[in-house]
């Protein structure tokens, strides 16, 4: 009689170390064991860790994101299987929620009922990751800690903004198959093979701290080697796409590569904003996602799809049109040089032209890159056509501050505290580094000097 | 007693060539003379042509668009001078209305009343002066026509589509003075300089077919030699933009570099997605443009002012996030090729997923093309920092289709007609060189072979 | 080649008296003859007067208001007969524009132009014609001049107040079959029949100034008898349905009760609030709608349809939520009264709330009743079971204001001016009638004293 | 170092009976003793039972509601004192989240985790008690239970439909004093004692079953004969206002009438329909809610406040204007009467012609009536100013039927199973009295007979 309680497929701990969690996996890969088994049709919540596995806490420095172990990241949860899903076939997962943990009768800490994490990773370990889109701006680590109310964040780091969470998965997807992996692997190969830039341009796979769920050695080691990392999204199945309005209601339309589909999802964000701007910028958490699947026969070649589609949900946060204050941006990058019809360049100045706006309150800098990484803001390409200049558009709805910030005339500095910093770096070096400092095109822009002994980079350029 | 009646300080006619009106100009200049003087606080109505001044008709090949001349374009009608502007001040722009011209005594034909036009410039044309966005794979010219009734419009061209227009002027902005106007000059000339590209990246100044306003012959020559040309948008005052959230009632702060301002705006779009994606390909129309200005004294330094910023007005359609549906989209080529954190390349990827999708109904690729260029679609940069693949979205509201496109399955294909080519294509051979064909990641594309002797490419390439 | 231009089938002159122009009528009658033809699937413009046919000026007296003779209006267009309808079928009416008279070549004064008329009929008027919501509480006649600039309109009468227009026909219907107009007379005049209270309570056929277009005399003669009064809307038709969303985009389905539909509109709004709360409070105008026409065979049957149904239009002005400030309601009168589920009373409430709200930063409350009548207020059912209390809401958008009207503590008042006002009445006396004093629940109201000589009045009473 | 836990203040069992839980309370008086104490600037966790304090279960029959016992309900959780509070000051009580009871280690049926309960109290007992919108033709009991899957939920009884609840409290408001209770008793014993319908018209003071918390004997007798039912919201302070839009993030502004305000809270709606037509029709649940409290120093008079404001928050479901079925109503009542001005009587026979419509489809007309109770439609009053007729309107959000229920044409029945009814009534029997007949204007209804011998009826009326 009526609906038996939603069954729980995937209960995680927060206080076990999530390498020794056999629900989770930290690589995509076809022969990582099922975690379990979800009925067509069916509804189940499904527990996430956060990103790290819990490696970042809720204090007032920033040390722990320069110690991140990225080959450890980011841990999933799965993957799970889909009676009836066959490849070719099309998975329909209907996300009915995403929640923060509520409860957790492991002891944690409030960080984990009532605290996200949100941190922009700079200098070297950024700039050689690929991480944050204004890296060479903004080479210094900081983060902000974000307290969950109900449906709203608010942040001691970055004060009179409070807005109500866009929450999602940031990552989700169905494993590749043998032969999609493999094409994975040679295509990301080969951008590395012919890399000439100064920085790292993608994560081949790596077999230290590889997390296999409860594969036995053998094909651990085998994931380990062939394993493809979660940092990218791919388009052949999804996977880390960070799209902000995949959130609660949603419908998602997975490509289906191997036999019961093998789902896994993580990444869980409470809020992010278009293009989640810093590494990992998004308000990061641990939770439970409640998903309903369905298996659609044939569904790949029915809807002509090669990529994921989606329709949002009905309950995204809306403000009006008319509260979005709106910045323009142009290939024409900080130093004045002129891109050809470069989408980065154009949205990474839009970004800086918010940023120019808001420092104007008494924000610093970072705290402004903090914000629009996480907060819900609308990037749009708005001309990609009039040779040279693309041109991109970022809203920023007025709506999450407690003070006016419509474009009236002289600003008022209010006291905005600051965000939290890597060790070493005092609000007045990062200043004169970058958080402060006035930005023009073509102008002087001195970056910080910066030597950082980091230990995660050594290990994945090794590699 | 009350308001007297708004005034028109640009009366345009469609029937004079736009070369021989004096309110009209096709360069940026800060010596075009003024057309007209506006009141701080003042709002007027500025007639405005197409922005090829009627180089195009309403019928049904694609000819004319291969003879378009790019040394005329745009038309734009200025620069008018706003009492009391200042360079630094800026000047708040506030988009009252946008109509098609309703009434024109001087006896044009049909297609300026209830008509627009969109087009793609394939082929050559294309691929040299930087226009479509996908002209590799769709290299030809290629139109559809568009009858406005009231809000909505549809097209003979593109059957079971209709959708309410968000009308908006591509260009508007404020003339640059001599500094930032040299800046440009030198700014894409180092561009063209250093360009190894098979094509145009950029437009520089051209004496051939300038027309400054007013001007007397020895500006009009300095206009020819020094005006910044009118096709890329550029971020210190905006320009071509293309953005289609400018639309009604929205308001629009541009940074003034001269005296008086000396605004000018043009290339008014019936309805345009978001990107443009196919040159010219909104849906150009003449009009007419009501806006109210003020002048916010000292505005650039007291606001942090580097390029516009706007906020939309409150009649933009809407439909609801559960009507979009989305398309995913990442930086790795239709040749399977991947880069390297390329918002443009994921873009166009983006792009092909929905043309792929759509395809399915019976349109033909360049019917979608076409499409997704003046169609309300949303394109969101999602996630830019997970090396090393770029993700971006496209959302069509599914509500402008007269049939239901919603994944549900396999699609029925119905009778689509078909878009304008230019003479010499027949249906057939466009579907072979790519209109219809399957493009597949590094799968054998067979490009279209075609000469075509075109007088505008040879025009602008000895130049 | 390509759409004609569209066909307008109903130009009215600004300067003929409306009674002497054959294409409007103001009576409901099967017998009106067509005023034109409409093919099933065309699409025309038609324009329309303002309700009362010009008896109203663009002035600050609110005298004209007074002497309106409501045995004139509404002046509608039409009838139009759309070809192959017939009784039982639904004509789908696609709202495809409206529009303030642009262009008129007739000479009226700019009013027509760029202003529409707001009034509110105080006093006995009002009170014996059913009229003003709030007509006990304030009973003086007041008016305030709308000035439209593209989609925005502005008071000098109700200043610091800014909103683009919902706009819409007030008036659209079919015309009743001899047997419906037989119930509608039959049920009105019972309830007149039956009146005991002292007032007007509905308006029965009258012949003095009975305008049937073309009609012959005979004709004429029982349209004036028997034809049914234009101010209320009819569950069988729809008519005065005054419904603020039936504006641009909307799709209205009407049922037919005479051979080729017989369609008539006018009484057209810039703008109206939900319930349009004091008697032709709406933003009245006249100017040109065009409509879509197309007839869906056996449509009353195959929709279940008694009333017209209708879906908006998608360029509905929109806020977001947050940006509406709502009051509470609720069946308890401003005498203490307490009223038994009575949905009317809690909507007078609700709308006395705020009025006591917004009074704080200076407006006159006859400002604030002319304000809400007229902009896009939202006025809901809450609750209507919980016995003896129906409770209502409105929502007032806070974003038409140009200062902030959020509720953060004590008021400063500006200096708003006044509206128009009936000669006689100075601000103060109107002040101490209402307009200012402090309404308290079971508090000493003491109405102003008026004797008014009307002659609308005792012709209507006489009649 | 970061947020605390949320605390929270009211712990509730479901499996220990409302009436001897000290932190819950059934009647609004000021002498009920405190349940908790919250700091002016704090947010708590408030848990409530459900309206019954669990009278009705999750089955497939309506007795329980038959033999629902109203001297018990509704079933409040509080009164809490807010710290600073004093009469004269508003309290801000901005709602963080609503959530069913996720977690109930108390050992209570599936209902209470995933399931809610809609339902209508037909027949002699909502005729009496003032109840459903539509008893007089829909006399019968029945009811649905809905499921919750995350933010959405289903019905067994109602299929084809699922929908986004727009979450929030159906009751909320701070304790009236000695004077405004007063005010209360006095005017709705005046309704009473005048009333001449044949039908309860109002609650008065119950002693039978009152629960006054934790309140001392001669206190609970003192709130048994003074204190204010819970069915009806009063302007005073709002209470039982069932407000659909009070939902997660609104911020309600509610006045101050004791020292420590005195708030309570309470009838946690999943969803509900503008109307809550039929009573308790909204889908009734247990749950928990986060609330922040502030206090505004001397709000009521400076916000001029009489009855509570809200500003409502940013994620209500919202699907586009366009995709809203929306039908008008007149106040002509299903026998044909005209009534003057009645919006009561409008919004009645907007709801039938709703029902009429979607019976079409295979549902019967209690499904439908069940279904408005609850679903997200908009209710709104149209025009209230035109003789002799009321409009009103009610919008239908056709995406929350997973069919398409647009009007194109004669509709396909569905196999739509049905709700659950009072026993002894069999559907034919209901089909026969009303579920499924044809209702005219003026028609002949034939209402169904039935005697019920139904105690509740009865204990309230000797009273």
């Amino acid at each position: 009689m009526g609906l038996t309680e939603i069954r729980n497929i995937c209960e995680v701990s927060l206080d076990i170390p999530a390498e020794r969690q056999p629900k989770l996996h930290n690589r995509w890969h076809p022969d990582i064991p099922s975690a379990g088994s979800i009925k067509n049709g069916e509804t189940v919540k499904i527990e996430c860790v956060d990103w790290t596995g819990g490696q970042i806490g809720n204090n007032d420095s920033a040390d722990d994101m320069k110690n991140v172990d990225l080959t450890r990241i980011h841990y999933l949860s799965g993957p799970f299987e889909v009676e009836t899903a066959e490849p070719g076939d099309v998975l329909l997962v209907e996300i009915m929620d995403v929640q923060p943990h509520q409860q957790h009768p492991w002891g944690l800490s409030v960080l984990v009922r009532f605290g996200g994490i949100i941190e922009v990773l700079g200098g070297v370990f950024d700039k050689n990751n690929g991480g944050g889109f204004l890296d060479e701006i903004y080479p210094t680590a900081a983060k902000a800690i974000w307290d969950f109310e109900g449906i709203y964040c608010t942040s001691r780091h970055i004060p009179h903004v409070k807005f109500a969470g866009l929450i999602h998965p940031g990552i989700l997807g169905c494993a590749p198959s043998a032969e999609v992996l493999a094409t994975w692997n040679k295509r990301e190969g080969e951008l590395i093979a012919a890399n000439k830039l100064d920085r790292i341009v993608a994560q081949p796979p790596e077999p230290e701290n590889v997390h296999a769920g409860s594969a036995a050695e053998d094909i651990k080691e085998k994931v380990g080697k062939e394993g493809a990392r979660t940092i990218p999204g791919r388009p052949e199945h999804g996977g880390n796409c960070d799209i902000k309005n995949l959130s609660r209601g949603s419908k998602v339309f997975l490509p289906v590569h191997v036999k019961g589909a093998k789902f896994s999802v993580g990444d869980l964000h409470f809020s992010q904003g278009d293009g989640e701007i810093s590494f990992c910028g998004a308000i990061e958490m641990s939770g439970v996602v409640t998903i309903n699947f369905k298996v659609m026969k044939n569904g790949m070649a029915d809807l002509g799809m090669k990529s994921p589609i989606y329709l949002p949900g009905p309950v995204e946060p809306h403000y009006g049109p008319g509260r979005y204050l709106t910045f323009e941006g142009f290939s024409v990058d900080e130093h004045g040089k002129q891109h050809y019809m470069d989408v980065t360049v154009a949205y990474r100045q839009t970004i800086l032209r918010c940023i120019e706006y808001l420092r104007r309150f008494g924000y610093s800098d970072y705290q402004v890159y903090l914000l629009l990484s996480c907060a819900p803001v609308q990037g749009h390409v708005a001309g990609i056509v009039d040779i040279p200049n693309a041109c991109t558009t970022l809203g920023l709805p007025m709506d999450i501050f407690d003070f006016d910030i419509s474009p009236t005339g002289k600003a008022t500095k209010l006291d905005m505290g600051n965000c939290a910093y890597e060790s070493g770096v005092t609000e007045g070096k990062v200043t004169s580094g970058g958080a402060n400092s006035e930005h023009s095109w073509g102008g002087g822009l001195t970056f910080k000097e910066k030597t950082v002994v980091n230990n995660v980079k050594e290990k994945v350029l090794s590699s």
